[in-house]
């Protein structure tokens, strides 16, 4: 049994740990589990169960609703339920109340009423985008407790006390995410984003550098089309991270102080420093454009080839440095330096002009760069 | 009462009424309360309680989760969750069965051990992305299910009859979900993604025109900066759709046969067209970062201005015959004398090459949408 199982299980162990991201996978994987125990727990100590009963269940529910990869998404969900099951059961307990007060057969047509304003308007909310973006699960939760307690209030007589006892099972399923999310082995929306950010400067300057050789080197036809589509794909990744980067700034603004980054860190600055770094994208893909179909001749270009090695060279050191300041998170030291060498620079490029006239443009943004950290 | 009502209410509507996507919200929300208020009828008409009593609840919970926006989402997300109701209840049976036959203290360990596997399992799943893609919402239903029924297993006799009952419910609030979402105003994932793909190439059209007119143009700057950021704004916002195309393919596979949609349509090619579009986009703002930073002289700018113009007006065009084709879902009629003209545009182009070597890349591109379609 022993020999069945283990090699397979020794080679997957090994297999993921060279690679962090498939780590994280696991590590998350395993949480999930354990803290899906710890809230089976409920049903299995038997001194538990007399406690909270059935109800048991609406933590398991809540475990399971809210248990994200990331401590911020945790968070954020818990807290939204949280404020979505208050409001719908406070609310919901008020309707019933109404409904008890009127009686007969307008009881039933008050609650199909209300039901039907307080379901329509929490969707219709839902729907607005700055709403959605925060508070998209909460409405839901909202939309749920509310009417739960308001039909259970037609047939249960004890609505307040079921209110009750939910609350504090949904109260301990919270807890325990937060134990497992925030204790054991916690998985930061704000790690990911800064390293992200970080890594996206790398990719910029590997790709102007790798364009500059696919242009200037001396590499055949085959060769050259994998590298422009390697590197054109690297391009491309920093285009499409604007979805990303919004969810992660929206959990990382939820995640307690840890590590580097403390209370009111200026999240909102990764957003503005990434839409830099995709306009940045852009114009070294049309850098890239520019350069594949130009009808240079071969004697012009030879002449050309040095100034504009030079000039690439420089560009991708500066983006590497900015990058490599930004993960420090040091302001960056050399930054009158690069101003003033990348003035130097313009004048030079300024001179071999009829070449690449879209230099100038990628200069000033790296400028921007420099100033926004 | 209703002369302090009434103005606000038609004032919102014929505000509403002046814009489709706020009315389609209007109406979804609409749906979205006549759907809670079907389903409560569960708990409200006394001889339908009498069948259901409190698992009425299971139906209420499914409408809120599963009732979503596009028709396509509603299908798949209720599907997914039937799937995992369904094998989440079933291995949760076998399961507390085998809990059940092991009997004593080894019971709470053996059904510890399985929510620890399972939960594990199926939360690693999630993370993989071509399941996180289609099922995650499946794999999520299934923890719940397999995690409430294996530890009411422990406690419960019939859990057999406790399956049978909340499936027959969960299928009640399906079938309430599916009859609102495709008979009443049916809101559908593939025409909002046909739409969104039409417009696509008419802003683009408009927004390759609007540079040529602001680099010939004689507008003054201020006039020229805000026209500018209009232009970039239209073609960046046809950047960053992929994924959203994604999402929409997704949820439009799942839609039956409605409207001009027959089965097995190639919603693949929407993928292809959209990312053909995206390049397209990049290569306009390059076309335009060039322009914007070229040292031109003004009188060889007026020399081009000519032949630019008549070719910027050509592009467009085609990009909206194109665009046109897709929308009437015809073949585009005249493809031949488009690739044609192509032709002789691209031997123009090659006669003032120094002027913008840019254009080259984007008619060769064109010509793959041509095809395309």
């Amino acid at each position: 049994f022993y020999d069945i199982f283990c090699p397979p299980i020794v080679l997957f162990l090994t297999e993921i740990k060279s690679n962090r991201q498939g780590m994280r996978k696991v590590i998350h994987s395993i949480k999930a589990g354990i803290a899906l125990v710890l809230v089976s727990l409920l049903y299995l100590l038997d001194p538990l169960y007399t406690q909270v009963g059935q109800n048991g269940m609406w933590a398991i529910m809540t475990v399971v609703l809210i248990f994200e990869f990331y401590a911020g998404a945790t968070l954020s969900k818990g807290i939204n339920r949280g404020i979505g099951t208050l409001l719908g059961g406070g609310l919901g307990c008020l309707a019933a109340a109404l409904a008890q007060a009127v009686g007969g057969a307008g009881k039933a047509v008050i609650v199909a009423i209300t039901v039907f304003i307080f379901g329509a308007a929490a969707t219709y909310s839902r729907q607005v985008p700055n709403i959605k973006r925060k508070f998209d699960y909460g409405a839901m939760v909202f939309i749920l407790t509310f009417n739960l307690v308001v039909v259970s209030g037609l047939r249960a007589k004890q609505v307040l006390e079921i209110a009750r006892d939910r609350l504090s099972t949904i109260a301990m399923g919270f807890a325990v995410c937060l134990f497992v999310s925030l204790l054991v082995f916690p998985i930061w929306a704000s790690d990911e984003l800064h390293d992200s950010l970080v890594s996206r400067f790398e990719h910029l300057a590997t790709s102007l550098q790798g364009f500059c050789e696919e242009y200037f080197g001396n590499v055949d036809e085959d060769e050259k089309k994998k590298i422009s589509v390697d590197f054109s794909s690297k391009c491309k990744s920093v285009l499409h991270t604007k979805m990303k980067d919004e969810t992660l700034v929206n959990f990382a603004r939820w995640e307690p102080w840890h590590g580097k980054f403390g209370f009111f860190y200026p999240w909102g600055k990764y957003l503005k420093i990434g839409e830099d770094l995709r306009d940045l994208a852009t114009i070294i893909l049309s850098l890239k454009a520019c350069l594949m179909h130009s009808s240079e001749s071969s004697t012009r270009r030879r002449l050309a080839k040095e100034p504009c090695e030079a000039i690439v060279a420089q560009l991708a050191r500066m983006l590497r440095e900015l990058g490599e300041s930004v993960k420090r998170m040091k302001k960056c030291e050399s930054e009158d330096k690069i101003v003033s060498k990348l003035k130097t620079v313009r004048q030079e490029v300024r001179l071999i002009a009829n070449l690449s006239t879209v230099g100038m443009n990628h200069l000033e943004k790296i400028d921007g760069l420099g100033i926004a950290s």
